[in-house]
């Protein structure tokens, strides 16, 4: 049903913006800016420790890499920090990477993985006129 | 009393995404992943053509440039689509812009202006650690 239903992405989950250090990041958007703290988390996996932050609605994610392996290393060292995805929550998210796959769009992961709020899958850039866009099942 | 409170940011209001062609950014963003478009409008002040999707939450905002002598045109042909702003609620952006600016921070307005869902000002990057925020008072 779903494959016939199409994709409808839902709400954005957060805002992903890489950082150079985490501690700094937080000065910036927790002491100056005020945004709450949600949760901290080191995503060995992923390579990255992480801060969510935000009271209500979308919340914005900090990324600081802390391995030279990952994307999110990458895009640091070419880009410099700053904005680097967006998250929409989806409700199937097996289902919505085979509608992605299918409408021919390119994916990062073909499969969903644990991320620090549920399951995320990521679409590539390429495909997204140059914007990273993760899918969270939460 | 605000200067004594300190800077709160509320909720995320949009994200900014600068896009080639609006048309061919509504087919991905509507067409294949089926995000409701809200509004559309063409800010001449801002030298953009800009839609904003989205059902519930945080919106997308698609922004193509119609001029040259914008940061969005030079954005676009420095850097290439993508992710170009976050933009958080404020209740009072005139009180917000005096304690950001008060705390050190580079401002783009130093007044508010009208934009196309109420007052707005920008945060230069050099203060936001690489990311362009935008206030919005609406």
């Amino acid at each position: 049903m779903a494959d016939i239903m199409g994709i409808a992405l839902g709400p954005v989950h957060h805002i992903g913006i890489v950082v150079r250090d985490l501690e700094d990041a937080l000065t910036l958007y927790h002491g100056q800016l005020g945004l709450p703290v949600e949760s901290r988390h080191d995503l060995k996996a992923h390579g990255v420790r992480a801060a969510f932050l935000g009271a209500a609605g979308a919340r914005v994610e900090l990324l600081q890499p802390t391995r030279d392996d990952t994307g999110v290393a990458r895009f640091l060292l070419t880009r410099g920090p700053g904005l680097h995805h967006v998250c929409f929550e989806v409700t199937d998210i097996a289902a919505t990477l085979r509608e992605v796959a299918a409408d021919g769009m390119e994916l990062i992961d073909t499969a969903p993985r644990p991320g620090a709020h549920g399951l995320v899958a990521f679409i590539h850039p390429r495909s997204g006129q140059g914007t990273l866009i993760e899918l969270i099942q939460v």
